[in-house]
C-alpha cells in the first residue's frame, strides 16, 4: 500500500489518498498526535469518485467519534477495470426490478458472488497493510457498502468486531445461509421503501444471521433516505463494541 | 387526581402517588426548581404494583434526560376490579399460544378492543390533570404498554407528539387500520425471538402506521429481553421531538 496524497480536512481530519495494489482507497485518521484508533472499514456500492462526499461526510462522523476509517474501490468500479459480466448481471437485474417480477436467483449469483470474491482478499489485504500503520488499532469494524460482502468478511475476517449491515442489496441464497455463521454484534439498516430492494428478504436474512446480539433499524423512505440520526446511532453502536470502556 | 403520596428517589427525582377517579398511577418529575418538562406517558401491560421496579428505572432515566413521566393502571388490571370477559378473553389468548396454532381474530379483538375503548378516556382525563399541573409542559410522548391503546391514543389524542411503540402484543385488525391514520413520529420496538407475539403481524403494523417518520428498532430476543441502550435511543427518539431545540 502506498499513500499517494493527504491532507487536512475540517475539524482536524487527515485524509489520505491510498493505492493498494493498483486499486484506490481513502484513509481518514485523527491527527498524528491522536491515541491509536479502531477501524471502520467505508462500504459503498462501487463507484468511489462519484461516491466521494458521502463517503468523506461518514469517515469525518467517525473520526468526530474516536476512530478512524478508510475504504477501497470495488472489483469492476469506478477507475477499475470493468466486468462484461458484472455489467451483463447488472443490466439484467435492472430489468427484472424495473418489470416488478420477482429477480430470478441466478442473476443476482451472477451480480454479487464473483464480486465477494474477489473483493473479500482485498479487503483483507488493505487491513493488513492499515493495521500495521501507527495510528490505526484493532479492533475493526465494517460499515454499510454490499451486504453480501459485508457478511462474508464478518464470517472469515476475525479481526473484524462489529459490524453496521446495509440491507439494500439482493443477497445470493449462499450468502443468506453464509449469515447464520456471523457471530459479532450486528446493527442491520433497512430502507423499508426501497423499491430496488426486497424487503422481504432483508428481513429473511435478518433472521438468519446468527449473531447472538442483532439489531434492526428500519426506517421509511427510499434507498438513499437514510436518516441523519442513523449516523450518531452507528457511531453509538461501534462505540459500544470497539472502544474500550465506552457505554 | 389527586397526589397520595410523594417521596424522593435518587438522583432527584420526585415520586408522586396519585388517584384520578380511583384509579392508581404514579408520576415522576425533577425537583420543584426545574423548568417545565415535556411528559411522557409510560405504558405497561397492566398492573402497576407487579410492573413498579421497571416503571420507575424507566422513570428515572426519562427524568435525568429532562421529562417528567407518569404512568396509569389499565382497566380491569393489578388492584382495579377485574373483568371476567377480559379474563376469559386472556385464558383463550394463552391457550391458543400454547397451541402453537395461529390466533383467531375475535380472541385479540374480544381482549383487546374493551381495554382500548375504556383506557382511551382515562389516559386523557390523565393528561388533563398533569398537564395543569406547574412543571409539568407539553407536548406529551407515549411510550411501551400495550401497542393498540398506543395507536389509538396516538390518532385521537393531538397532544400527543411522538410515540414509542413496543410491538409486542396482539393488534385487533381494526386496530390495524387504524394504524394507517397515526401521523405523529414513531420509534416501534419489537423483539425478534417473542414466542408470545406474532412477528408476521408486529410488522404488518410497522408497515401500516401512516406515520411520515417511523423507525422500527428491532433485536434478539425474547419478550422482556429489550436491551439497555434502546432505553438511550428511546430518549434521544423523544428529545428529538419534544425538547425544543434539541439535536
Amino acid at each position: 500500500m502506498r499513500i499517494t496524497a493527504a491532507r487536512p480536512l475540517a475539524d482536524g481530519v487527515l485524509e489520505h489518498e491510498l493505492t493498494l495494489d493498483g486499486i484506490p482507497g481513502v484513509l481518514w485518521t485523527a491527527g498524528p498526535d491522536a491515541p491509536p484508533a479502531p477501524l471502520i472499514l467505508l462500504g459503498h456500492p462501487g463507484g468511489l469518485p462519484a461516491m466521494y462526499p458521502r463517503l468523506a461526510a461518514r469517515a469525518r462522523h467517525a473520526v468526530a467519534a474516536g476512530f478512524a476509517a478508510a475504504t477501497l474501490e470495488l472489483p469492476g468500479c469506478g477507475d477499475r477495470p470493468r466486468s462484461a459480466a458484472a455489467d451483463a448481471a447488472r443490466a439484467d437485474l435492472r430489468r427484472a426490478v424495473t418489470a416488478g417480477g420477482p429477480v430470478d436467483d441466478e442473476i443476482v449469483d451472477r451480480l454479487v458472488l464473483p464480486l465477494v470474491e474477489q473483493a473479500v482478499p482485498e479487503q483483507r489485504a488493505l487491513l493488513d497493510a492499515l493495521l500495521a500503520r501507527p495510528g490505526i488499532g484493532g479492533p475493526v469494524g465494517v460499515a454499510g457498502g454490499v451486504i453480501s460482502l459485508g457478511i462474508r468478511l464478518a464470517v472469515v475476517e476475525p479481526r473484524i468486531a462489529a459490524a453496521l449491515l446495509f440491507a439494500g442489496s439482493y443477497v445470493p441464497r449462499a450468502v443468506v445461509e453464509e449469515a447464520r455463521r456471523v457471530r459479532v454484534p450486528l446493527l442491520v439498516l433497512l430502507q423499508w421503501d426501497d423499491e430496488g430492494n426486497d424487503r422481504q428478504r432483508a428481513l429473511e436474512v435478518f433472521d438468519a444471521l446468527g449473531s447472538p446480539e442483532k439489531t434492526l433499524h428500519a426506517n421509511t423512505g427510499g434507498h438513499t433516505g437514510v436518516p441523519a440520526f442513523e449516523g450518531d446511532d452507528g457511531n453509538r453502536f461501534f462505540a459500544r463494541h470497539l472502544l474500550a470502556g465506552s457505554a
